[in-house]
C-alpha cells in the first residue's frame, strides 16, 4: 500500500462562475495541482510525497486553498509561484512557509 | 481556519469504461463520498471531520480506496455498507477498521 511521507491536496473546487462565493478551481487550483504533479515527478520525489485534488476543503474564503498532511497545516492564497518554496521548504525541508499558513484568527 | 480530527479522502478518479486498470469512480465511490458526507451531517460532526472526494489515490488495485488522516490509514474494497463502521469505530472510537485496512504486503 502507499505510504507518503507528506500529501498534499489542493481544493480543486467549482462553484458556477456567478456564485458569489468564488471557488478556488477559479482562481487557478488545476494549475497549482498541476505543477505540484510535475515538480514532484521531475524532482524524482513520487512516492515519497503525494499531490492530489480534492472536494472542497471548507476554507473558501482563503483560496486557493491547500492542505498538507499528516501535519495538516493549512496554507492560503496559494499560488503556482508558491509550489516550488512549498515543496523545498515544507516538504523537502519540514518548515512550514510561514507567509502562506492560514492563521488561526482569519 | 479548518481543524479536522479526521479527514478522509475517498478517490473519485474515473478512468474510461474500456481501461482495464479500472478506477474508483466504476467501483461505486461516489456514492461512498456522498454516505459520508450525509453521515457525518446527520451525526451533527461536520467540524470535527471531514470526508472529501481526491483524485487517484495511487492505490487503484484496491479501491475503492480511502485514507484517513492525521494517522494515514488506508482501507481498500470499500463499500457503502462499510460507512457506518468506519465512522463509529474509528473516526468516533479511534480504532481503526482492521477488516478494511490494507496491508503492506498486499
Amino acid at each position: 500500500m502507499p505510504h507518503f511521507e507528506k500529501h498534499v491536496f489542493i481544493c480543486t473546487n467549482r462553484r458556477d462562475d456567478d456564485n458569489p462565493k468564488g471557488s478556488c478551481a477559479q482562481k487557478g487550483s488545476d494549475a497549482i495541482r498541476e505543477r505540484f504533479k510535475k515538480e514532484i515527478f521531475a524532482r524524482g520525489l513520487k512516492g515519497r510525497f503525494r499531490a492530489n485534488a480534492a472536494g472542497c476543503l471548507d476554507a473558501c474564503e482563503h483560496g486557493c486553498s491547500v492542505v498538507v498532511y499528516p501535519e495538516q497545516v493549512w496554507y492560503g492564497k496559494v499560488t503556482v509561484d508558491d509550489v516550488t518554496e512549498i515543496i523545498e521548504k515544507h516538504l523537502l525541508g519540514g518548515q512550514p512557509v510561514e507567509r502562506l499558513v492560514i492563521k488561526d484568527d482569519k
